[in-house]
């Protein structure tokens, strides 16, 4: 048995452990984070790993105290050790796991815990089954892959070489390491990391998530929308704006009381946000789209012309796409918008390029030639040149043809002054529009 | 006059300053850079600052010794600043410069230098303009964009309403705090920072870069070949892999005598790296084809199937490609291939839609029906279904046709096994083509 203080500061006996047991772990309410190697400290590579692992910790009601980045070398990771000891309940590291002569952290995990570094019997045989599967022959230092600090806990991983592990770092924490390749550190937190933590934090944590993906509102307005919403001290509302893409999360976390307002918290999201929700769960604009198009049996076919061949392109992303798009004509000038669409010299001519006349003669016009049963088109200006006074940069016309339905509408993108923002914002609006006019 | 030891274990006299001057920064070799906000402990936002960053000290022989992320919190930010102290010779952090309760940095460092904040008239009044300007109501709050710690030297913010500041942190060492919005971050780094670090490394650090755009082979082919090279102290190769993109870009950096072998170099890895260059400096392979495309007086029209439509959007994502692009057929369907392209259904029916007849026929039936003085066509099976035992998921087939020249190639990605990663290489590989053929 022993006695441990909760912090470095605080000298009577606020923590109860037994060195013997498993069991031993603090109450876990802070993490640090770990991110090592070189190509992270050089700039080479943007660390991705530590912001999915601390969005992922906070549905857990973890918070992250801190993140700290450092190469392979081992001084500095012994100083990350020592610090994220210091300041977090439990520390969660990637990187270095690999075969290499700087993949060094084991052995600094070791050598910081003063512990002996131990083969992994069947970690090892795993290795050299898949060695000779492929052909490859087996070297010295892929032995290493298989060694783990004398007494830890193996995190399998269930996509990759090199496993990981969790071992005791003393003052009653732990020291869970991960791999380096984000698809492996995803695998391994998924399954093993996470499920542990929510044991360790009572084993009652149920975790209820809810994703809504907005579209027709700006993030500080969203913000200014939910902010009514009560959520309490379990529950969580957080967004994700990846320009055109939106994203609301609401995390409820806890025991069964604690989650149990997660249902109504959910309705009271959809009551607020019902027009700007896209979708609930993670799906692109384009997914929702060809979902639509396939349960009422609908073909597609796109005019582009600002747009340049964007909304296509998102359309043909989704496998399985060719089942209802049947193509696009991407008309960059008026020529190919006679010739490949049918527009009217006169038009063109008379109310120009950009504008309610052309866009809906080019949408009849894609339709009647492919035959789709909905047809959109796109005609506007991208810039950064090509505005004026009465159509400025950042004006595009829409419009939709279909057996029932033949109209334009009119975007105003004018907030938006880079030509890669007008394009990507338009093909978010002109496949919203489709959307809504699949559900009417 | 005093005499700092230039690190906690060497108790020899090594470095010397002299307080009462602004030249007593010490060599600067190291640097720690502190990312701070909620936003990034909690992982809402990926940190792409810290690693431009640490890119662009390299480039200055500043080795960054780590990166520490925390939150918008006081004792976190003081932990931060004490680390980051203690372990480099800069410290250079971004984030919380803002009019809001949550920006705490310029606070916080005054607290931890025990400093008075004292108000820069000549900011203030900036400010107070800048919001007349706007219209937009001067608050209380907004003040303390122009509150700094006593004695610091402002950094200017050429795109943004905060300023940074530059702060003598004792230890012969020096603070520089910048915007955390990325694009303010960059240029207050390029105009000030950066030269400033260049003056302290002695006034005569030149830096010549040269960055190569590849196309052609993988990253560690890419290693492979560029290992013999004998780079030297003052120089360095760096890698940075953006799928379908690879860029490989030599720094040289020192005095002049230092710096001479840079054009020898640059000329080195042209000679190495020839065919696979297919830029210098940091330009996209869509404007490098444009670029090609203006000069040649060329005109250009595109037949894409499997590729959707993203290389008419990557053409027309370059501003002013109106001058050269005319349009493109996205064409998903057998019967599109037919009706818009004029392609012969006996083709499709004796070689199928992936092959070479329809690649070529394809490009023909473009180029006649929009005129475009070069056309490119493509179609092949990007996945995740649709693949045969002879045509497999990754089997593309290319074509070229001009005045003088009518050809198809077949691309064989099958290492790709990703629908994305399929459609953005192919992308990758038919503008390759296209430029190769303008250059012929």
């Amino acid at each position: 048995m022993c006695y441990i203080s909760r912090d470095g500061r605080d000298a009577g006996v606020n923590y109860y452990c037994l060195r013997t047991s498993r069991t031993e772990i603090r109450v876990i309410e802070t993490a640090v984070i770990l991110s090592t190697g070189d190509e992270l400290t050089t700039g080479k590579v943007i660390d991705t790993n530590s912001a999915y692992i601390a969005d992922r910790l906070l549905a857990l009601g973890i918070k992250v105290a801190a993140v700290l980045k450092v190469g392979d070398e081992e001084e500095k990771l012994l100083w990350a050790f020592e610090q994220a000891r210091q300041l977090g309940d439990v520390v969660i590291g990637t990187g270095g796991l690999g075969p290499t002569v700087d993949d060094l952290t084991t052995e600094v995990v070791a050598e910081f815990l003063g512990l002996k570094l131990v083969e992994d019997e069947q970690v090892a045989g795993n290795l050299r089954n898949r060695f000779e599967r492929r052909g490859v022959p087996w070297t010295a230092n892929n032995i290493k892959q298989a060694l783990f600090p004398e007494g830890a806990t193996i995190i399998p991983n269930p996509v990759g070489t090199a496993p990981g592990f969790n071992v005791d770092i003393g003052r009653g924490k732990r020291l869970l390491w991960l791999s380096g390749v984000p698809h492996e550190m995803i695998a391994m937190l998924r399954e093993t990391v996470l499920p542990w933590l929510s044991e360790q934090k009572g084993g009652q944590t149920q975790i209820h998530e809810a994703t809504f993906k907005i579209h027709g509102i700006t993030e500080s307005k969203l913000d200014d929308l939910v902010k009514p919403i009560k959520v309490g001290n379990h529950a969580k509302l957080s967004f994700r704006a990846h320009f055109p893409d939106l994203t609301l999360r609401l995390t409820v976390s806890g025991n069964e009381a604690q989650t149990r307002d997660f249902a109504a918290l959910r309705e009271q999201i959809r009551a607020i946000l019902g027009q700007y929700i896209y979708a609930e769960g993670d799906l692109t604009m384009e997914e929702v789209v060809g979902q639509l198009l396939l349960a009422k049996k609908q073909t597609l076919a796109l005019a582009e012309s600002c747009t340049g061949g964007l909304i296509s392109h998102r359309i043909t992303r989704v496998a399985g796409s060719s089942a209802y798009f049947l193509g696009a004509a991407v008309t960059y000038s008026n020529e190919e918008k006679i010739r490949s669409l049918g527009v009217n010299p006169a038009t063109l001519e008379r109310f120009g390029a950009v504008s309610r006349e052309t866009a809906l003669e080019m949408s009849a016009g894609i339709r009647q030639r492919t035959g789709a049963t909905i047809a959109l088109s796109v005609t506007g200006v991208a810039g950064p040149s090509g505005g004026s006074v009465e159509k400025p940069v950042g004006t595009v016309w829409l419009s939709l043809a279909s057996a029932n339905q033949h109209e334009a509408k009119l975007l105003k993108l004018i907030v938006l002054t880079d030509r890669e923002r007008i394009i990507q914002g338009t093909s978010q609006a002109a496949l919203n529009w489709l959307r809504q006019a699949l559900l009417a």
